[in-house]
């Protein structure tokens, strides 16, 4: 916030943040966690709000907590239980009183499971989080199993004991998740069952409220399209499918389709609720009433009949009776479809109608999103001019850079929050992909160094997400070589033009293929689907092993190869990229080509131009000036030097 | 055969082909369809031994033998029933009397299946047979129904008649198969059940017998691994699987298990068998006694107990019981699945452990391979010497120059058979890429087309499979540009460098990047694996969007991307290629790369230079050194002429 701009005690002075010009740094209202106050980091130059570093569960709680859910399950007369980190809606981030799995364990990843027994708990986590998780939990308690090694259905198949009661969360647990149980438990000579009450409700003394943050209602002139015009679009799909309706199980798909944006879960501007759209008529909107004002409730009901949550049941069973229903596989908890066939309707498993048109992006969505990118921009610019300067000297720590960047986009503009908490590796923690700054993990970023700096923002009229590594003092060959490996990859991605009809996974090696001729590759996908001013990872749409789904106009995904050289450092490059239309001579279909939205610097020093072809050098010059050009008047004379520099042909 | 050469009456002299030095043409028998005597095309300069020209089928007599499978069906007490394209193998090339779904319907394509039901009956093609197909059914008998509009299962759902009982044949369905018809048979409130009688016998008075070609087995050097090793590699993975066995369906299994090759079919040396392989101890073997000599018989006993393919049901009954029974996914019949279970085994549906062992080459392998390739490239360079002098002068057809190719290649060495028939598509033809020439399709190859030529040979010590496309006279720029565009993307496969485990549906966008950037694409895959001495189209090691096997060292695999400018003309370039390893400085995986094996000049007319960069030219002049090098001295002077000219820097 401004009023804490000072200079820290103890410490050489940095350089404070020059404002931009005409505008000065102004407090934005926190809607994050709040400041960590009386710490000795928070009187400083720079402070983030909306990022926190603080190691936020507690390990050593474990053993206790789970002594107490076993007595809690045993008095419903189950044997054993699953815990997934998995709100209702399957939602990314969920609210603080769903972190039902960091509660129990101590880990805070963002994926994993506790299968719990009667004499042992096992938690299975991926890739990301085989160092964190052990480092986390309570040993004696809780074997952590890496998912590479087992997954929990082959674990329950080993160690369930014959005849035990399993127990999962009807709400927390999809159809394709309950199925893969049904099969352990059968192998193991169990018996599985729903548990219909939260187990940890009354073991959990001050479990978080729900969250009722107030729903507010976008201006057409941002949303680009009206519930009404949307709800056609939704109904048609739904008659074209032959289905008689669609349970919206994802709040991003009502979000899209009213208009509607909230803050009920961190760095999303997400309003949690339920829908259904019948495939005529009016929609049922679920969600909590003390969410809506007056006024965005008489609007709201314009469109939809309005429901408290609690109604969800009764109207769902009284819709579904008789109705092919569609239910959106990846996010549906189980309940609710066991509740349409009780009903007498039918369950057709798929993928969530909105989802798609969600995915392509109109004209007004793309302009905020390319006034956000500007923003966004200008703020990177104005921390990277300030990095170049003091990061070399060696006194700064990844978490001064978080905080620095955090400040620099709030004085840029309206920040509305961060999109996700910022990924700042320096040296060896570059390597570790999805790398989360604590207290406890922050060091110096030491001149020689790489740094990966992964954030993004939300803004009012948009969505960001990039990613620059940037070096501090002089790179090695190595370090530049690897770093124009990946910089040719993201490249040739960019430039890419393709007929209609091609999916993510087709393209996804189009960023790899250098890396993969000097034997080297990246684990994880090149991109994945942004929200526009919503989630910044937004399905279905993706550029990876995975992405089935053609590309199609309007879409905005992420450009994002890396390498990542496990104890020394971690490369990333980052753009946002739109799908347009492309006019290509003699071509057999229409075609389709990437349009850059991230306006920011790649780092010259690390481009090794002997690498470079005389096409890929015209492009990062081409793309260098357009930087320049949208970025210029947004900066005050030191940034723009800076920028001039950075963005110089090369 | 030799014994034919002459000249044509009535149609201008064509130049005899020359033999190659120190080698007269020889005269191979026929293993193939005999020739069709007394047909005017016989007396030739050349002679195609192992490919037809008749349109084999006879549409006309669908509707009558329709009514007798209809009666012989209700004999049994069945309304209906599914006539798959297929022998209990699931084999690619079936035996003649397997041919049910072509005798029934007229329908002479590789793949396809009939519903018969009491009033209706309708067959489903793929999209390369959806002209194909209507051109040869009665369609008063048959509705031709595309697969791309519905599928079987489908139109099941829709037209079986509440109670109707639809028969399925259990040997020629595998079990995903017997599955979707349970499904759909469900959902149209009939009753599905499995006729173990085949309903053909009665109504087929001339049904050709049961193949009973004499199996002989290979020497060591040409197989490179006797079968006591292959074995103990089979049973180390069945033991790391923990399976207690599998039931070999697929007879390429038996084949490369126990080096053995055999004639039952066309155009692959397969001997068809079933195999059981334990764990431990020794193989269950069954096939026809007939087809083993006493020598042979003695051999194969050293490595596994003989039995008639009669012994099939006891044999399996004992052997599965309380046993776990890989049973292959692919290619084994419901009949033999439900058999396991029958005897209180269980079925682990998998993938044949057999078929990956196979898919890597040995060293043996690899350098039968690579001389088959060089007899195969003198074969090709003479044809193509010859095709350059003749063509232009606008008299050959398309059936001239199969017959001619065939020729050139019994003339150069072992020829045992063609590995598929040979796709030679003039001007518009070249557009369906499942072309096959028959006498009414047949058309003269004019100046300024496009010629496609897709052929392969099967030799003793090995298998290829080679695509040309060939200007004949003066091409346009627009043939040169499509042609340089698929050049392209074969090229940039050839020499695609990558870590261990990537798969081929990661590469084979490498092969239509350049297509894409044209708004360009093909609609098949862009190579499939390919057997030594066996089945030109071996799984599972495929290039193409389904590919999701990581290649390996030693699988050998084609590059043929193409390009199909519809009523025009097609481009494919294909040259099979064996993955090797590279060494790679600095990488992070072992890495593996492409090595060629076919031998043949693309058709330097068709290169546009100006798409070409300087190391993709340096590529093609490397490769035609090496062809050069590899071929010149297997040439009489006229050829190496040819080849010199043809194989000269760009």
């Amino acid at each position: 916030m401004v009023g804490s701009i000072s200079i820290i005690a103890g410490r050489p002075a940095m350089s404070a943040p020059p404002s931009s010009p005409g505008s000065s740094l102004k407090a934005v209202p926190s809607a994050g966690p709040g400041p960590a106050s009386g710490h000795p980091h928070t009187s400083r130059a720079f402070k983030a709000t909306f990022q926190t570093f603080e190691d936020l569960a507690d390990g050593a709680a474990g053993p206790g907590r789970l002594g107490a859910l076993r007595a809690e399950l045993a008095r419903h007369g189950f044997d054993g239980y699953v815990v997934p980190r998995a709100d209702a809606h399957q939602n990314e981030y969920v609210p603080a009183r769903e972190e039902r799995l960091a509660f129990l364990t101590g880990f805070t990843g963002s994926a994993g499971t506790c299968v719990v027994l009667p004499t042992e708990a096992a938690l299975f986590v991926d890739g990301r989080y085989t160092l964190q998780a052990p480092a986390q939990v309570d040993a004696d308690a809780f074997s952590v199993v890496p998912l590479s090694q087992m997954r929990p259905e082959a674990w329950i198949e080993a160690h369930l004991p014959r005849g035990a009661r399993l127990g999962y969360d009807p709400w927390r647990t999809t159809i394709d998740g309950r199925d893969k149980l049904v099969k352990a438990v059968a192998a193991a000579g169990g018996i599985l069952a729903p548990l219909e009450a939260d187990p940890f409700d009354p073991i959990w003394p001050d479990r978080p409220p729900p969250p009722r943050a107030p729903v507010r209602l976008l201006d057409l002139s941002v949303a680009g399209e009206d519930a009404a015009a949307k709800l056609r679009r939704v109904q048609e799909k739904l008659a074209a499918d032959r289905l008689d309706g669609a349970l919206v199980s994802d709040p991003h798909g009502a979000a899209w389709l009213f208009n509607m944006r909230g803050a009920d879960v961190a760095h999303t501007p997400l309003p949690l609720a339920w829908c259904i759209v019948p495939r005529e008529g009016e929609p049922e909107l679920f969600l909590e009433p003390m969410k809506l004002s007056h006024e965005v409730r008489a609007d709201l009901a314009r469109h939809a009949r309005l429901h408290g949550v609690g109604d969800l049941d009764t109207v769902l069973a009284a819709f579904a009776k008789g109705r092919r229903v569609r239910v959106d596989q990846a996010t549906a908890p189980v309940r609710l479809a066991g509740l349409i066939e009780a009903a007498g309707g039918t369950v057709d498993k798929g993928t969530d109608p909105i989802a798609l048109l969600k995915a392509s992006k109109n004209p007004a969505e793309i302009a905020g999103m390319r006034a956000a990118h500007v923003r966004d921009g200008v703020a990177l610019a104005r921390f990277l001019a300030w990095f170049d300067r003091e990061a070399p000297g060696g006194r700064l720590t990844e978490i001064d850079a978080v905080e620095a960047l955090e400040t620099f986009r709030r004085a840029s503009g309206n920040l509305t929050d961060i999109s996700f908490p910022t990924i700042a590796g320096a040296g060896e923690n570059g390597a570790i992909v999805h790398y989360r700054v604590t207290r406890t993990t922050n060091r110096a970023i030491h001149p020689g160094e790489l740094f990966l700096l992964d954030s993004g923002a939300q803004y009012p009229d948009g969505t960001t997400d990039i990613t620059r590594t940037l070096a501090v003092g002089a790179p090695t060959e190595e370090m530049r070589r690897h770093y124009t490996l990946v910089l040719k990859g993201h490249l040739a991605l960019t430039r890419a033009v393709f007929p209609q009809g091609i999916n993510g996974a087709q393209l996804d090696p189009l960023a790899r293929q250098y890396l993969w001729a000097h034997g080297l590759d990246f684990d994880h996908g090149t991109g994945h689907g942004v929200g526009a001013g919503l989630s910044v990872h937004e399905g279905p749409a993706r550029i990876s092993q995975l992405g089935h789904l053609a590309l199609a106009e309007g879409m905005i995904l992420s450009n994002e190869p890396g390498y990542y050289r496990t104890g020394a450092y971690g490369i990333r490059i980052e753009n946002l990229i739109l799908v347009e239309r492309r006019t290509v001579e003699g071509a057999e279909k229409p075609c389709l080509g990437f349009s850059t939205l991230t306006l920011v610097p790649y780092d010259r020093r690390l481009i090794d131009l002997g690498l470079l072809d005389g096409g890929e050098r015209e492009q990062v010059d081409a793309y260098h000036a357009e930087v320049h050009a949208a970025l210029a008047d947004g900066l005050d004379v030191a940034a723009r030097d800076w920028l001039a520099r950075a963005t110089a042909p090369l």
